[in-house]
């Protein structure tokens, strides 16, 4: 966070930093900027991060290999061949330290940063490989699994991650895989009893994957199941790529994106493993065939699980959010360039003038900052979350973190890549027939975006967790359980509900609005006043005679679902609107940033403006209005 | 509109038009159902127009040529030789006869309905050639160019439209093409000055098209400009397809969709072209260079104007439709198939019965059926309007239906490709990862949809027209103009505006919101609420010194723009809510089309709860609810 503003030697390293744009048709819109931009990017990126992605970028631009075409004019096997050779290059520049993959998960991400902004199939094809497969090997398996590490970093060995099946995604406890132990030969036997448990889906798995994590219902003997658990799984010879015996390959076809990776289906038939391929953090099976628990604390084991769930998500957020950065980029200058229409007999207006255009695009660039920064928020708190995992914490704290994050996680997927979708979509439509021209990327954007909605909990799915989570913490109150606090305190306001209910918004002048501080109160009723509704939704349904499912299922539309979304989005505009009044601000940028909070906060509030009216606690602004004054 | 309930001969027949579908899993789904599904069909579609399309499918069914793939595995030269090929084939089978393109919109659309459920690549370039290309010249000729029509329907020539520049789409009147004419040897002379005026977008152009209909500024000797006229230009040699002296044109690359149709582009450099290609229907250049323009009377000029204008946007509405039928199908069928989760220790419950399934679903599946009604009464009224060109009728209720139907068709576009743009989205997330296989078809169906919401207008753009339509009515009428009324009664209400605002809806049980009447009253003051706040808005918008063009601008956002989505929402809401009441709905029938009327007027209505509440207005609903109870 440095200011360019102090010397001729900083300006001199902040242009080596930042080079000035090309000359050419932006100049004009450009000019008219009223803060500085250099400051702006140093202030947000910070000096470090902008020369490693620096570093990044040049390699690419510089290598051959990465010359367009980026894939989508090439057919699909010759796409995939090249982004795996793109994948393996990657590797070979060691752009991340070993240390990185554990202890940074900044840095990793200012790398996928950099890697999907070029193409979405070559970083997740890498995210796969190295974090899915790799990582997961050395969290969720002991100090045998620790001879695959340097073959996955070498490329010598490819991995994958199994676990979804062609029948179930979203219920991943009712897989059908198996793995029974057999101790006469010290070997788990890896089956699939019917082609509906064909794993199914899996990224890498297509063409070039040799291993794969498969997740599996272990057998001991005996026919006692004692769940899923992970094994690792040769698939493919490395050096001929065939399958490997009782092993059946391929990949899945043609995606709406994302091409460049092979998204492959296996079926296992009687494949034996070794003993020692189970991967053994958790729970390991002894020569003899007995299952032994090693984390012997349910809560324990629960909360490191919704900790891996919850990686997987906040890294998506963070993604979802440079293809919303790239649309805009491109739908913003399009627009700062492109005239049409005009006063009678006068020169074209570019089309970034009009009120239509501002209105369609401005609201998601300031969704893009606020998110930006929600993003980096929960990086550190999941940084924070991994740290407490490997010292093997077991404070309540820790715990009570591991639930935050996880709801944090699953709304905040949702929130980012529809937010994201319907971005891309709007720039699309706003650049006009030029939008739908592929060479100018909306439609790879959109495409490669798309599966963020689906892919690590379908988003309408998702948001359940998120409710879940707000509605026990209010039962627990309302049994005397005593606050409601958490560790990053994004809840802590529900234990003033019963004032913030009462709450009314009166005799604010147009001009409040303009800071994000009006709707910030705004969604804090909204939040308390959707959970009450929720909380008794359910308990209404309950009364009923549903049971739990039903009940949960019943009181989803225009319930809990509502709540899980407004909740992150106040989530998002607090976190937002404390940063952007934080005195360390450099104060040329306060007011651009401050007027992003604003827009951000009231466009979102705006998609519940319904409910505050029918609550009778409105947001009164003289003159009436229901969008953003 | 016939009933399959009178005897065993009608049965019989009725099962040979509707065969029983395959039996599979949807069969316990399909049991299920609260009406006679093949009466349903008969009754909407009858039966003419089903046998119609049987034959059509029959065809395309038994045609190699038609087999898989479709198109979108192909490499995009291959796939665009095969979409030729095919449209050649088409018109080699003759399902319409000559009459029917001139006469018979309905059939036109029934032939579109089934090549565009095939592949909307085909569909276009049927269209382009036939409809934009040959209609325009019939219509916007004379009988010197008739020689041009058996030409068109053997193939013999290919055409193509060519209005779009590279730098001018929606301001068409800018368009930078020149066409001066040259008297010593009577020929016009076509040229594009840079490479901004080059022509652009124009679908056929890319490979295949011979001829084009190219709109150029006309100049006459002394170089006074007229306008912009159509000439009919020959850009490539039918045998060879080299493009002709003094043309440059190709393909404008890779598209997000529709990749079966060619776009291009053209420039000319100074290519001649013989007097008699200019398109003299409305005016025309004597051979000495004197400008005759044959429609003398503006008003008349300006209606044929808008009635061609309507007449691809009619059209549109038809086919974004289709999208919409076809991804709601695919998503239902698997939704109802589909199981994930159940009550603990049950069997999995099909993702149908989820309430948030239904929820994302059943609206569009409501909205598909009330835009498919309202389209056909467009088509009806478009239908009127033609008869009358062709009549020459100069009544002032002819240039009043061209401008409701301008104005329908003007918001009718945006809203029916918005719908379908956001459905399709809907279905594919719904889907879960087999909505992003591409052999699932939501992607294509996404992508093939997505220019409806560009081409022949902007949807943004275009709602001004109609929005403009109703301020100029409001203004006439304040101007002591008499009775608001129009030739499809669409604005009738509009003259009880005052009576209509004072209206207040108290008191009505949730039963009530069973049938589409009470949404139907809440939209019609909606509308005359939006109008007046638009008219106001302008006002003072003209009062602070803007201009015209800015005062428009301006009052876009939250005003004119919401206005004619509103407006044409109750025109949907209306029409369908009218024939969904009528007597001669077949009692077995009445349920199911009632029911879906109320729920698309529900859930269109739901927009624009927090307009209801703000004006204190409100639709009253004991328990309290913001949606759809």
């Amino acid at each position: 966070m440095a200011s360019a503003r102090e010397g001729s030697d900083e300006e001199v390293r902040d242009v080596a930093l930042l080079p000035e744009p090309p000359r050419g048709p932006l100049q004009a819109a450009r000019a008219r900027a009223s803060f500085p931009w250099r400051e702006l990017a140093l202030f947000w990126e910070g000096e470090d991060t902008l020369r490693f992605k620096n570093t990044v970028f040049s390699a690419l631009e510089n290598d051959p290999l990465f010359s367009p075409p980026r894939g989508g004019g090439l057919p699909v096997e010759k796409y995939q061949e090249v982004n795996f050779l793109r994948c393996k290059r990657v590797l070979e520049y060691s752009f991340l330290r070993g240390e990185d993959l554990l202890w940074s998960p900044q840095r990793i991400s200012s790398l996928l940063h950099c890697l999907g902004a070029y193409d979405w199939s070559l970083a997740n094809m890498l995210i796969l490989h190295l974090l899915s497969f790799g990582s997961l090997i050395y969290t969720s398996g002991s100090e045998s699994h620790l001879k695959y590490i340097p073959k996955i970093v070498s490329t010598e060995i490819f991995g994958c991650f199994a676990l979804t099946e062609l029948s179930h995604g979203s219920n991943t406890k009712a897989i059908r895989t198996t793995a029974h132990y057999d101790p006469t030969t010290e070997e788990f036997i890896i089956h699939s009893p019917d082609f509906e448990a064909a794993k199914f889906w899996v990224g890498n798995m297509g063409k070039v994957a040799t291993h794969a994590v498969v997740f599996a219902q272990l057998y001991t003997p005996g026919g006692q199941c004692h769940g899923i658990h992970p094994f690792i799984v040769q698939i493919r010879d490395p050096k001929t790529l065939l399958p490997m015996p009782g092993v059946m390959v391929g990949d899945v076809g043609r995606k709406l994106g994302q091409n460049g990776l092979g998204n492959g289906f296996a079926m296992f038939h009687q494949v034996r493993i070794p003993r020692q391929d189970l991967l053994n953090h958790t729970a390991d099976v002894t020569p003899e065939g007995t299952y032994v628990p090693r984390l012997k604390d349910a809560r324990q084991r629960f909360g490191r699980a919704l900790g891996s769930l919850s990686t997987s998500r906040v890294f998506i957020v963070a993604l979802t959010i440079i293809n919303l950065k790239l649309a805009l980029s491109i739908a913003l200058r399009f627009s700062a360039t492109r005239r049409q229409f005009g006063p009678a007999d006068g020169e074209e207006v570019p089309v970034l003038e009009y009120q239509t255009q501002q209105w369609r695009l401005l609201p998601y660039l300031a969704a893009t900052w606020a998110l930006d920064h929600f993003s980096r928020c929960l990086f550190l708190a999941l940084r924070e979350l991994q740290l407490g995992f490997l010292k093997n914490d077991q404070s309540a704290r820790q715990a009570e973190l591991g639930r935050e994050v996880h709801a944090l996680s699953s709304a905040g997927k949702p929130l980012a890549s529809w937010t994201a979708q319907r971005g891309i979509q709007e720039c699309r439509e706003a650049c006009g027939g030029h939008g739908y021209l592929a060479v100018n990327r909306l439609g790879d954007l959109r495409d490669d975006n798309d599966p963020n909605c689906t892919y690590e909990g379908d988003n309408n799915l998702l948001l359940q967790q998120t409710s879940n989570y707000l509605l026990s913490l209010w039962e627990r109150r309302s049994q005397g359980g005593g606050r409601i606090e958490s560790p990053l305190e994004t809840v802590d306001f529900l234990d003033a509900c019963p004032d913030i209910l009462g709450q009314r918004f009166e005799g604010c002048s147009p001009e409040d609005f303009l800071d994000s501080s009006v709707p910030l109160a705004a969604y804090k009723w909204l939040v308390c006043y959707l959970l009450r509704e929720s909380y008794q939704k359910f308990s209404q349904e309950k009364q009923l005679g549903s049971s739990d499912f039903e009940a949960r299922n019943n009181s989803q539309v225009y319930y809990c679902r509502s709540l899980a979304l407004a909740y992150l989005e106040l989530t998002v505009v607090r976190m937002f609107h404390q940063f952007t009044h934080q005195p360390h601000v450099p104060p040329p940028l306060q007011p651009v940033l401050r007027r992003l909070s604003a827009l951000y906060a009231l466009w979102s509030l705006n998609q519940h403006t319904a409910l505050l009216y029918r609550a009778e606690r409105r947001l009164c602004c003289p003159g009436g209005c229901d969008g953003p004054p």
